[in-house]
């Protein structure tokens, strides 16, 4: 019973090992990872479309309810690129349909999704995340990046623009392109520089000037604060609101509130599929993170169990101002890089951002909005990558057209169409190259009891045995494929007796399988040639065994294909 | 180039072996099947909901075209049971809300059937059909089998119901079950049970009363006219018209006239999704039947080339007067049966049928709706099978929840959905055995090289070489599963210095798992362990050395499992 609490609640599992020594990592990770949330927490709020304190809201009881339930000790929950640009998506279309508040809808598709999450986590249903291949997560993300950019590019320029794909927004841009604010434009271009820089070139300079690299680390994590305290003293110090900057303005300064989403049928039914996708994708991305940063310290999360603190977190920030919260890579890093070692880490980030919000927004009234977009920017364009596209390509034709399909589609339809398209475009190639699959003649190699392809290697054949080796189970989608292969094949064969069906790669015989099996045998018998098989796996052999085809197969079953060999020759 | 004409036109193949004695075979072929087919193409018309003369105009010329360019010698293409239910289900949703003549867009469902089968056939997309599985194409045709006779009882029972799934139907039923037409009732319940007693009962019968069995064949086939003549007959002499028993009543004199399909967007974008499931239904279908055929005289037929005669076919019936048609049973064995040589058959019978659009309809102005109703409710009812559920129960339940759901949600939310689930179903299902393949550790069996499971198996192994068979292929459903599989399995063996994976059972390895491949290796090789590999696919083998994998794995490849295992021990 209470390992059984444990598995639920891996806070029973850290809590009672917790020392003043993990106490002060977790807190001075927190100090770090608190700086970097405020400006990335109220652009991602920016980017998905709502008021600025909505990201504050979302990074903190997500963050204690994923402290709770999780099992990862370095994921930092959050608002993240990927889902807030999803959110911006998703309402954009439904709002106006339906006519309910933004926010409210933003809500109710964090309920959804964490409903959807804590029901994937109990059922166990966290492998449905592997259907995303490597590849089209890859592609998706590129994709998503070049669009979130290209959606912030309004703000650098101070006009208006929308869409939600590539195109829209291009096109938007250039129709609006005579209403350029260029004090505007000098602030965001000067940010967005500042913080490429920050990137590239700060670090090595610091440390050519001698500065020790633990410093110089600190000092390039606190860069984005920089960026964010000159633009907004500018803005204060010059008077550049009324000349047309747009600032952040009035945020409230309150903790995070108690709100309601909106749970009418119209507006559930609307936000249940893109919930699940958006569900889905921050499993995939949270998981993908905190996999590579517990193989980093040789832990082990549990999937299953991530669904359920997703799932809390998601449900947190429904009922408290938020949007879908994911964890998200960046402040992940950040948070381990910067000596979290448990969970209580999270909270003590929570609290710093309570803090903020409480106590720091009216600093922000004059924090222009620009600043934010060349935040969002410089993070996104970070996770753009083609070498997917040239890797694919040389590795594996069916992973190229996924991940270029998701690209294109994407970048052209949106982010919606686009993953959607790239997942049933995975699995139908995969399908595809299983309905014609390969199938090997196979020979003795000579001096061993080893059979390979006669087209590949120097091997022993018999003249009235042909041997097959099917390289793939044996299911509907290629099971008539099987029945046709073979009959061209002995086709006017007549020296031919023994057909034997190597089985060492079946994994699987279903019933139409079966069904074609016992056509084949039938027909083979009507040629006066008896089929046999060879090194069927156990799993195979004991469905097989519950059928009469084994007594009506002409042939035998051989243990292994050199038993086979032997007794036919 | 002549060549490459023929295969397109496979009259060319045949016509010029024509002779004399195919000539008679196939003109006493096309008599007998012109007697059956004309109540049933008018049975099917009225399923469909159209005109009875539609039947007979879908059977003439989509007969023809079949013949010039089908591959399948006994094949007779028309109107049949479960098309011409699709038909009237996806009519009935659509032609309300779009406000366009029902018979017209019928002829637009076939247009594009036709469009559709005809592209699936010149991009070789035959394949396609692989993906209904056999359970699933059991269990849908007998569940569209009892959804067809049920919505024939109220032409039995002479009451008004309506419905496309079964529920709805006997709902339907009951509530105007006190309008019961007592005469109608007599006459179907009658001609019903004839028609089951001429199947079952008279054969014997006949032949016990010394009838040649040649005979006793034709009198059996003869029997539905039989039923059609007397039942005519009695409504007329008795004047049962006028006592409420609904007639078939005045049907053109005319041959198949030349129509129009509606190609308006809206119609065309409506009934595109459903012209896509009868075309894929209806080629499979039609397949079978050629195949079964084809094999009993061991002939070929090719699937490609079928789809561009079901194709034209269907573009035939468009521009006729028809409906959505394709290759039948019940037809098509008579065919054979009667001795049908060549397509040339198929054309006899389509002069015939001409014959009787032209002069014989006036016959049936007194024909009871009750027998036509009969007609179909015996052929459906044959249809029907429940063994498929106690079969795919013992062999794999898979299989088993695959045909269950079809036939359920066929039955409770009619044909579309029911076939659509069933598809993706088994698909799903299908991929789901592949995330979690079975993986076996394997030793050697003493005196041979062969190496099998060491649960099921006596094997020899060593203690410091740990051996895995992987039953799947690796892609990037299974790629996460293996990589913890193998984890799991290595943590805490501190004597283990080699792990090999058999990859005799692996067809093919995708980017994804190629990834976790890498991290497999590199994970291993910190905990000082060599990965190696073993009787990897020449396919496989092929893409992995394109990649820097072969040059980072810190193992090698053998050839062999037993030259791994020599060169470790």
């Amino acid at each position: 019973m209470h390992a059984n609490l444990r598995n639920y609640l891996p806070i029973l599992d850290w809590g009672r090992s917790y020392t003043r020594a993990t106490f002060s990592g977790d807190l001075i990770a927190a100090l770090i990872v608190t700086i970097m949330l405020v400006p990335q927490s109220l652009a991602y709020a920016l980017l998905a479309g709502l008021p600025p304190e909505a990201g504050l809201y979302a990074s903190i009881a997500p963050i204690i309810l994923y402290a709770i339930f999780g099992t990862s000790r370095a994921l930092a929950v959050g608002p993240v690129a990927v889902i807030s640009l999803l959110t911006a998506a998703t309402l954009g279309n439904v709002v106006e349909q339906l006519g309910v508040g933004y926010a409210v809808a933003a809500l109710t598709l964090a309920f959804l999704s964490g409903l959807i999450l804590l029901a994937m986590g109990l059922f166990r249903l966290g492998f449905l995340a592997n259907f995303l291949s490597h590849p089209v997560i890859a592609g998706f993300i590129t994709a998503s990046g070049i669009i979130i950019a290209a959606s912030q590019l309004k703000h650098i320029l101070g006009v208006e623009a929308s869409g939600h794909n590539l195109f829209q927004l291009l096109l938007s841009l250039f129709q609006n392109l005579d209403a350029i604010n260029w004090i505007t434009f000098a602030l965001g271009a000067g940010a967005t520089g500042f913080l490429f820089w920050l990137r590239k070139g700060m670090k090595p300079l610091l440390k050519s000037m001698g500065v020790s690299p633990r410093m110089a680390d600190v000092a390039t994590k606190a860069g984005p604060v920089a960026a964010v305290v000159v633009t907004t003293a500018l803005v204060w110090g010059l008077g550049l609101a009324d000349r047309g900057v747009r600032i952040v303005g009035d945020v409230p300064q309150s903790l995070p509130p108690l709100t309601m989403p909106d749970l009418s049928f119209d507006v559930v039914s609307a936000l249940m599929v893109p919930a699940l996708l958006i569900s889905v994708i921050g499993f995939v991305e949270s998981v993908s993170v905190a996999q590579t940063l517990a193989a980093k310290k040789r832990q082990r999360i549990k999937p299953d169990q991530e669904l359920i603190g997703l799932g809390a977190a998601n449900l947190g920030a429904a009922f408290t101002g938020g949007f879908p919260v994911t964890g998200g890579f960046s402040r992940s890093v950040v948070n381990f890089d910067a000596g979290a070692e448990t969970p209580a880490a999270g909270a003590f980030t929570a609290i710093g951002l309570a803090i903020a919000a409480l106590a720091l927004t009216p600093l922000i009234f004059f924090l222009p909005q620009a600043t934010l977009a060349a935040t969002i920017i410089v993070a996104v364009l970070g996770l753009v990558d083609f070498g997917i596209l040239k890797r694919s390509w040389s590795y594996s034709k069916a992973d190229f057209f996924a991940v270029a399909a998701t690209i294109l589609l994407t970048l052209g339809m949106g982010v919606e169409v686009g993953v959607t398209a790239g997942v049933v475009l995975s699995i139908f190639l995969h399908l595809y190259k299983t309905t014609k699959p390969h199938i090997a003649e196979v020979g003795l190699v000579p001096g061993t009891q080893h059979f390979r392809n006669i087209n590949r290697h120097q091997v022993e054949t018999l003249d009235h045995v042909l041997t097959f080796r099917i390289d793939e189970s044996l299911y509907f989608a290629n099971a008539r494929f099987l029945e046709d292969y073979i009959y061209d094949r002995v086709a006017g064969q007549s020296s031919l007796k023994h057909v034997i069906l190597m089985c060492s790669a079946v994994n699987e015989v279903d019933l139409s399988a079966l069904e074609s099996l016992e056509a084949i045998n039938e027909r083979l018998a009507a040629l006066d040639m008896q089929l046999h098989l060879s090194e069927v796996k156990g799993p195979v052999m004991d469905r097989l065994q519950r059928e009469h085809f084994m007594d009506d197969l002409t042939g035998r079953v051989f243990l292994s294909q050199y038993d086979a060999f032997q007794a036919l020759r």
